[in-house]
C-alpha cells in the first residue's frame, strides 16, 4: 500500500489510531484508517468409498504438488458455498458437504483454513483450469512428500487417524512459520 | 475505493481479470487487482457456574445493546488468540477457552463469526473502553430483546438448548439479510 485508496494521497503513516491498540496504515490527508485482516481459505476432503480425492496444482504457489480442493472465500459467500465452489473449480465436480472438520490458523501469512469433510456423488470429476490432474488415492498411495501445503498434510493425517478411531471431531489448531532446518541437520548423514 | 493503493491512479475499473471468474477492482494504470474478502469475527461465550457473561456495548453499531465479547480477527493472530484478546478488551478478563462452538456466515455483510465456549476463572471482570457494563446473567434474565446482533442471539439460544441436552456440538450456519417486515404484518393487530 503506497497510496490512500480513498483520497489518493501518498501521505500514509503507520500509527495507532485514537482508541485503537494496534498500528494501522492511516492517511494523514483524509484520516482514513486502512485495516487489514486475515483471509479465509475454504475447502473440503472429498471421499469415495475408502479413497480421497486430490488435485495436482496447475498454478503457483506449489505448482505440480497435490492438494485438497480449497481457495479464498469470496465476499457474499457462506463458508459452505465457498467450499463447494472451490471444489467445482478445481476438481470439476459437485460434492455433498459433510461436517466441519479442520480449522487451522496460519498467523504468519494471515490465513485461516476451514475444511469440511465431503462425499463424491459419482466419478464424474476432472481438472479445472487450476489443476493439472485430479484423482482418487488410497491411504497407502497418498503422495505425502508431494503435498502442496502443511494444512493439507494435517487435514489428511487427521482424517486417516480419525477413520481408524471411528470418530471425526472438529480439529482446531495453528501452524506457525516453518522452522528453518538446523545447519547441523543439513550436514548430517 | 477511489484510487489504486499501489500506484495512486484513479483509473479503477470493475472487471473480471484474465483467468478469474468474478469482477474485481482492477487498476488500468498498473494492472493491480484489488481483492476484497470476508472478515472473521472471533469471540466467546464465557460461563461462570450457570451464568453467562455479557457486555453492554459502548460503541456503535448497537451502542447500549448486549453482546458476547467478540471482534475482528487481526493479522498475525490465531482464532484462539483473537477470541482471548477481544474478551480481555471488552470484558476486562482472561478466560479459559473451550471448544469451538458456533461458526456463522453473514454473506450480506462479508463476515464469518467464530465463537468458542469459555470458562471464567474468577469474578474479576469489568468494562473495557468498548463496554458500558459487564455482568453475569442467568438464563431467565437474558435480555433477549436487547441483544446487539443476531449471531449473539443464535449462539446463546444454541447454548441454553444444548445445555439442556447435555451436548455441545459445533453449529455451522448462516444468516442472510434480515427479511423486511411484511406490510400486512406491520398493520396487524
Amino acid at each position: 500500500m503506497n497510496f490512500c485508496s480513498h483520497c489518493g494521497s501518498p501521505a500514509l503513516e503507520l500509527r495507532i489510531p485514537d482508541g485503537d491498540t494496534l498500528p494501522r496504515q492511516v492517511c494523514s490527508a483524509c484520516g482514513t484508517v486502512h485495516y487489514q485482516n486475515p483471509k479465509v481459505v475454504v475447502g473440503c476432503l472429498p471421499v469415495w468409498n475408502d479413497q480421497v480425492l486430490l488435485c495436482k496444482r496447475a498454478i503457483e504457489p506449489r505448482r505440480g504438488l497435490w492438494t485438497l480442493p480449497a481457495g479464498f472465500l469470496e465476499n457474499g459467500e457462506t463458508i459452505l458455498a465457498g467450499a463447494e465452489r472451490e471444489t467445482a473449480e478445481e476438481a470439476g465436480t459437485w460434492v455433498v458437504l459433510g461436517p466441519l472438520y479442520t480449522v487451522i490458523s496460519l498467523p504468519h501469512i494471515n490465513q485461516i483454513y476451514v475444511m469440511f469433510r465431503a462425499r463424491l456423488v459419482d466419478l464424474d470429476f476432472g481438472p479445472g483450469e487450476e489443476s493439472l490432474e485430479v484423482r482418487l488415492f488410497d491411504e497407502s498411495d497418498i503422495p505425502w512428500s508431494d503435498l502442496a501445503f502443511r494444512t493439507i498434510t494435517r487435514t489428511l493425517r487427521n482424517y486417516f487417524l480419525d477413520r481408524k478411531l471411528g470418530e471425526f471431531p472438529v480439529h482446531v489448531s495453528a501452524l506457525d512459520r516453518r522452522a528453518p532446518l538446523k545447519p547441523e541437520l543439513l550436514g548430517a548423514g
